[in-house]
Order: structure tokens, then C-alpha cells, then sequence
């Protein structure tokens, strides 16, 4: 057996188990590793880059519509926890707490940040004062812990990155404007960068962030037929402004509480993107957020060193120079077949193989990590026809997972077909509820299915009414209902 | 009083009080605010843009040197911490520690990382097996936490985010390289980026970082005369990957044990900067390191919304297009002369000035934060003559910074001189000393100064031998004192 071979049918394949194939990639590919703390996980650099490359790209959104980054504490005293009851009860059971520091115990048990609306909250009231100190418009990238039962690489561990916008504002209808200009700036993103189609909509009460008044989502089907959730958009109402006491005068010269919203995105999403494209060969990662794009494998044999190499090395300053993330593989330990199944493995969109016969033709050949296509190219077109070959792939991810979604997306109005949907198919379900928990839970019980998102009214083309899956009563909600992560 | 007279009237002299000043200067200019946890600080937006701009151009050469960021986990647990004894014993007193997570109390207690030579440790003992996955050159931009007793701003807390590299080498010789390579890289950074010059060496003993096997330092000096450590490079030999089996097969099929190097600077920069650079009227920041390096400032009066406003937004696109990070400040509510002082304040290195008569001669007035030069500039040279004075205002702030440096610095022989100069004058002190424990800690008794640094060979400029400051025997050792942060 080649070693190419070895590498890829160590793998797990997708279609067989998915969880374990999920799992196998990531490790191989040397994106993440488990740390020898339950539920905590390390990102290697080829994972870390992946992140920095997303980062970057949200970051810029998120500047550019007028919000900026600041710092606040990992430590929130538990007394100001405590402060909303709601948003105590929902995160208490997943904190961590800190009870000594050096050989003394504190007075207070600090909580590692699981979420920061009670501490910003708190250094809100302090800067806010007037009408004209608003809107605050601030976000943070930071660490967040939540002792988790169970955990998976990325999807859900006790420790992640991410990031959480918290903004204040004079009226509610600014605050809502806010919640809903970020869910479809998250919309955006995950279809624009990481190539993974969302469906978005409104929480139930039972699925939303304790505390908040709102809860909007983004979320996305995985390749397993379950629903990953992307992001999540808060309108906070006044809750937190009234106990952590945000008030401003007014332009009338009166007191009131502020407006506020709270918005984040995680390292989840990087969980996403290797659900959504990857396939038995590992990874597909997105050009836009590879942090490899172009890989260059010089055929080995003859004097390559002294003919393959150097025009190797031209096409990767080339494409350097031209802003490509490029990499030169002249690994002399390794064959270019193991070359290509590990790049292949790592995800690396856009493969260039040069040998001595393409030379002489004045040729590379390309090779698509999405199709496979092989296209030999001319050396003097080569930058322009691999940055177009990039944007292509790009789109033709995201065409690829919507496909996928669209052929798993039911609509379903009986519930024996819409349990067989779930327990088979699995897939997104799009139907009536009642709005009752009652009928949520039982559903929830009897197929494990759970209601991602309530269709905003622009989103429900025209249906306006019908009956709930369950109960059969006429409602105005229409739904999604998922298996989820 | 005028508005931008009770602005800046408020603020501590600088000579009068430095640290009332320092703190003040950081809470009026918005960098930072306390939180509500002892030794924590929230770090403002306006301070976070310093930190994002000097983040940026320093991960820009932490790349360019060959490393890659990753991400490691927050929680160490205690058996790892305690296998490298010395390590521990430095740490153990400012460590903060989770003992439960939501209800239940963990069977070990979890320290939040002081430092990640332990965890990082743990994982590259899984990571390296050859001297072919040598050398790993891998950096992290993290939070820390140490239990200090006595914190300020930026200059101590509880919480700091920092960088610290942490790399593996197959030989003592590539490991001393690259901590070297470091030191020069901080000392360069410190110095192009932040204007601040520094003095490098070695830590003595009872200086050096808890398991290093030598800790090399770049240090500056303050306004106050007193010195700070701005970066930190140990070369930590095989202290660590002996204690956690960072072993690999080296080229002769032997095994071997990992050299090793870590690395760091922290938010403590921006305190320096603030100290460095600053004066009465508030921050001074170096361009390069400004969130904003020129604020735009109509001149209010008769229709100027209508006259005044439109060219001086034309100003701030054409600056924000050639790539300056402008802002023009056109509120009604502040008179022109709150303005100027509220930006002076924030240390933004170039105003501009417009109103009708600069209109109609066709230019602005350019004014500079560092000399308070006020020059009229046509309006079609401005991009030009804006770029040229910023990179000026660079320049004269390191050259103002170097020059405070050298005035303050003394060579000194004598006991009783050397006690008077850090009575009275502070500044460095550059003498000898006899490598003596003993005479190190009676000094910092009797003088309350450190050794900052022991000068490296090269930098010793011809000066072999002399007699210690305290006991008089005779020695090689030139070396920094002064009084420290």
C-alpha cells in the first residue's frame, strides 16, 4: 500500500459515521487537539489561521457599520451575576468559578465569564449619561467558559473564542434595528466567507438567551441532516439596563433606561465549515478563509531540483506577490501522491502540479479540491486563471451546501410523516406551531426535534396561517424544526 | 473659566504628581476604566485601538520570523503546573483557582494561566517525535492572570493580554538564536512602533523568570526616572521538556530532549507609551501606534456648515483614501477651543484646522500634538505634507525619548554617588557589579534600585573590567540599576 493511500483510508469515511469522521479530520488535519482538561480543546495553527482569517473578516464588517472593540474582564463577581435572575438561572450551571487567588480564598467567587452582560452592563451605567453618549456601539473578541457535559472539537467546548457585540441605544426601535442590521450582516457573512447558506429567524421562549427579551439566529443544515445554530442576535430590551441601572436624560431632560442589544458569533462556526463542505478525502476549505489557497507540488524525479524547482518557485512569488495565499511543497521526504492526499486532507482549494513534460509545454496543471477538475494551464495566464478558479470555487461551495439544503428541506402538515422525516431523512422541516411550549416539549420528547427558527413575516412568502403540527390549532407560526448540535 | 480650560485644568501635572497624573490621563482620555473587581481594568475603546495597531504591527513580525499563532487552553491543571518545581514556586502566589464548575467541585483544581509553558509543554511532548517536526514556532495572543497585590493601569492588573511565543529547537545553539533574534525584534518594535528607545541584557538570578535558564530583557526608562521591563526572552535550555518528555529522534536516530525559548510583551506597552511620551495637556501618541493620527476641527462661526463643513469633509476623504486614519470632528455642541483641547488630551498627533479665512487662501493650519507648530498648508499639498509631518512626529518622539534617556543616564563608581543619583535624580545607573546575590539584594535594601540588566558582551563597548559598586572586587559584569515598575 502507497503512502497516500495509507493517509486517506485511515480515515473514517463521512457517509458511514459521521461523528467520527468529523473528529478524525480535524485531528489530522491538525486544525484542533484535545488538552488534558475535560471538554478543552488546543487549535493548532492550521486551525488557528482558519480563525484568524474569519476574524479578520467579520472584524472589518463589524467596524465598518460603526462599532469598536474593547476589553472587558474575564472575572464577574457573583453579585452582579445574580443581578437579572433570568440570565442567573440559564448560565449557573455552566460556570466556573474561581474561589482563591494565590493561597488566599475571596471573599466573593468570581465567575469566569460565560457571557458579559452583567460586567459590561455594570461599566455601562457608568459611562452612560446623556442622550449624546449614545448609541455605545462596542464589541469584544474574547474567552469564554461553560462547564459542558458533552463537548466536541469546536462545536462545543468549555473554553471558546469568539465574539459578543453589546449596544445601547435611546429607543427600542433603534435597539431592534441594531438586532436585526447584525443577524443579516451574520447571513451575509456565513454565505459570503465561510460558503454556508443559513435559514434565520426568531427564537421560542424556550430557546432563547436567558435574559433577553428577543432572540434572533442564524442557522445552517450540516451534511448529517442536523442543524448547526451560526449566530445569535439579542434584542436585550431594558432587562439588563434596569438592573444594572443604564439610564440617560433624555432629549426632553428625563430619565430613561436604555435600549440595548448583544450579538456573537463563535469558533463553532469553524465546526461548521468542516461539516458543511468536507468529504471523505477531509476538508474543503473556502478560499476565503483557507489559510492555504494555492499549493504547489513540483513532480519529483530526474534533476528536478535544478529544472521543476525553479519555475516552482517563480509561479509561488508570482502568486505571492499577486496577494494569493500560496505554499511551496519541495519536501524531499515525501512523494507528490502523498503531497496531494494530505493537502487534499488540509483542504487547500486550488492544487498546482509542475513537472518536466509541463514545463516544456510552458504549463501548470491545476488541480480543484471541490471537483477534482485537472486543467492545464498557461504559465503566462497562470496568476489570472487561478484567482478566477478561486472566486469559482467559492461559489461553487456555497451553490453545493444550498443544494444540499434545498433537498433537505421538507415541508411537512402531518405529524406520523413529519416524525418519519426526522427519524429518517432527518433534514429541515418547515411547518406550523401553535406557539405553545406544551406542544414544543412534547414534540422535542417524542422526535427529538427541536424549533430552530420562527420565520420572521418577511421570510414566510405569503403563508400566512395554517394549523400546528401537534395540536392542529390555526396559527400564524411558521417554523423550522431540526434535529440539532 | 472657558470649557477647554476646565478640560485640561483639571489634569494633575505631570511633574507635580506622576502617578496621579498617569492615572488620570489614562481615565480622562477614555484608554481605560477600573472594573469592578480588584486589580481589573476594562480596557476602553480608544485604549484597545492602541492595543489593536500595536498588535497588528507586531504579529506582522512575529509571521515575517517564521512563527504561527495558535490558541491554548485558559485552565492549567494544578499537577501540571506543579512539575517544574521552580516554575511553580514562582507562580504559585499570584495564581487564581477554579474549584467548581457550575455545582460541582472539581476532584483538581484548575489554575487560570499565569503563563502556558506548562500546557503548551504538555501538548508539543504529544506533538514532537522527530527532528523533523523541528523547529515548532508557535506564538499565542492571550489573557493572563496573576494575583497581584499592588496593580495599576496597563502597568499591573490582575488580568493583561499579551503575546508569548514558545518554541522548540533541536539544539541549544538554535534555541539561544532565536531568543536573541527576539529581543532584537522587541527592541526594534519598541523602538520604531512606539518611539520608546530601550537598553537590553540579561536577568540576574533574582530577576529572571521562574524555570528559565536565562531571561533577556528589553527596559526603558519612565518620565519618573524609574525603569520599565517592556518584553521579556528566555531561553528556557531543557528545564521544561525534561519535565514534560518533549523528546525527539534527532538525525542520528538518537533521542533527545527539546531546546526551548518563550517570549512575550504585554497591554503593558501602552502604559509605557503613556509615560513615555506624555505631558501636561495629556497623551502623546506616536503615529504609528494612533487610532487616530489627525483630527479634522471646522472652524465654527456664521454659516460654516455651509462654507466650512463641505471642505473640510473633502479634506478627511482625501486623507482616509491615502490610507490615514482621519477623523473630522464637526459637533455643534463643543466650541472649536474644546476641541483642541480634548484632542490634545488624546494625544493625536495632527490637527488641522479650517475656517473661512484658511477658505479663502486656499490652505488649512497643520498642528502638531509633540511641538504645538502651527504651520498653514495649501490645501493641494496637504495629503503630501500630512504623510511628511506624521512620519516627523514619529521620528522627533523617539529622538525627544532617546535624548530624556541619555540625560538621564549615569556611569557611576562610587557607593555613596550611586545611593544619591537614585535618591534624587532616579535615571539608569550603568555599573559594575560582582555577580553577587548578596550584594544585589543589600543594594536594592539600602537603594530600593534593581538591576535591570546585565549588558551583553557587544553592547559593553570596550569597558572589560571594573570594581563592584558595593563590595569593590573586581569584576566583568557592566549592568543597568535603576529604581523599576
Amino acid at each position: 500500500m502507497k503512502n497516500e493511500e495509507r493517509l486517506v483510508k485511515k480515515i473514517t469515511q463521512k457517509s458511514k459515521d459521521f461523528s467520527k469522521w468529523y473528529v478524525e479530520i480535524i485531528k489530522k488535519a491538525e486544525m484542533a487537539d484535545y488538552a488534558p482538561i475535560k471538554g478543552m480543546m488546543v487549535i493548532r495553527p492550521y486551525g488557528f489561521a482558519v480563525w484568524e482569517n474569519l476574524q479578520n473578516l467579520l472584524d472589518l464588517r463589524i467596524k465598518e457599520t460603526g462599532h469598536s472593540n474593547a476589553y472587558f474582564p474575564l472575572f464577574i463577581p457573583e453579585s452582579l451575576l445574580e443581578k437579572e435572575a433570568e440570565h442567573l438561572e440559564g448560565f449557573s450551571p455552566e460556570v466556573a468559578w474561581v474561589t482563591h487567588g494565590g493561597k488566599e480564598e475571596l471573599e466573593e467567587r468570581l465567575a469566569v465569564r460565560p457571557t458579559s452582560e452583567a460586567i459590561i452592563g455594570n461599566m455601562y451605567s457608568k459611562w452612560i449619561k446623556s442622550y449624546r453618549d449614545l448609541p455605545v456601539l462596542i464589541n469584544q473578541w474574547a474567552n469564554i467558559v461553560r462547564w459542558e457535559k458533552v463537548t466536541r472539537p469546536f462545536l462545543r467546548t468549555t473554553e471558546f473564542l469568539w465574539q459578543e457585540g453589546h449596544t445601547v441605544h435611546e429607543t427600542a426601535e433603534e435597539a431592534q434595528k441594531e438586532t436585526m442590521m447584525i443577524l443579516e450582516l451574520y447571513k451575509e457573512f456565513a454565505e459570503s466567507e465561510l460558503a454556508i447558506p443559513v435559514i434565520s429567524g426568531i427564537k421560542t421562549e424556550r430557546e432563547k438567551f436567558a435574559g433577553a427579551e428577543a432572540t434572533y439566529c442564524v442557522e445552517a443544515l450540516m451534511a448529517d441532516g442536523k442543524a448547526l445554530q451560526m449566530g445569535t442576535s439579542h434584542f436585550l430590551g431594558q432587562h439588563f439596563s434596569k438592573v444594572f441601572n443604564i439610564r440617560f436624560e433624555d432629549r426632553n431632560q428625563k430619565l430613561q433606561y436604555g435600549w440595548q442589544t448583544s450579538w456573537g458569533v463563535s469558533t463553532r462556526l469553524i465546526g461548521a465549515v468542516v461539516m458543511a463542505h468536507g468529504d471523505d478525502s477531509g476538508l474543503k476549505l473556502p478560499p476565503r478563509i483557507a489559510p492555504i489557497q494555492v499549493v504547489i507540488v513540483p513532480i519529483s524525479g530526474g534533476d528536478w531540483q535544478k529544472t521543476v524547482l525553479p519555475v516552482a518557485t517563480r509561479i509561488k512569488d508570482e502568486l505571492k506577490q499577486a496577494g494569493i495565499r500560496v505554499k511551496l511543497d519541495h519536501r524531499e521526504e515525501f512523494t507528490p501522491g502523498w503531497k496531494f492526499a494530505n493537502w487534499e486532507m488540509r483542504g487547500v482549494p486550488l492544487r498546482i502540479e509542475v513537472g518536466p513534460r509541463d514545463i516544456k509545454n510552458n504549463q501548470a496543471i491545476a488541480v480543484r479540491r471541490d471537483t477534482g477538475d485537472k486543467t492545464p494551464v498557461a504559465l503566462d495566464e497562470l496568476k489570472e486563471k487561478v484567482r478566477a478558479t478561486l472566486a469559482d470555487i467559492q461559489k461553487s461551495l456555497l451553490k453545493a451546501a444550498f443544494k444540499y439544503q434545498q433537498d433537505n428541506s421538507y415541508e411537512v402538515d402531518n405529524f406520523e410523516e413529519f416524525k418519519s422525516v426526522l427519524e429518517n431523512q432527518r433534514g429541515l422541516i418547515k411547518t406550523f406551531w401553535c406557539g405553545a411550549s406544551a406542544c414544543e416539549d412534547r414534540i422535542k420528547n417524542e422526535t427529538m426535534g427541536t424549533i430552530r427558527a420562527v420565520l420572521l413575516d418577511k421570510d414566510k412568502s405569503g403563508k400566512a396561517n395554517g394549523k400546528c403540527i401537534l395540536c392542529g390549532k390555526e396559527t400564524d407560526k411558521l417554523v423550522y424544526f431540526a434535529r440539532a448540535y
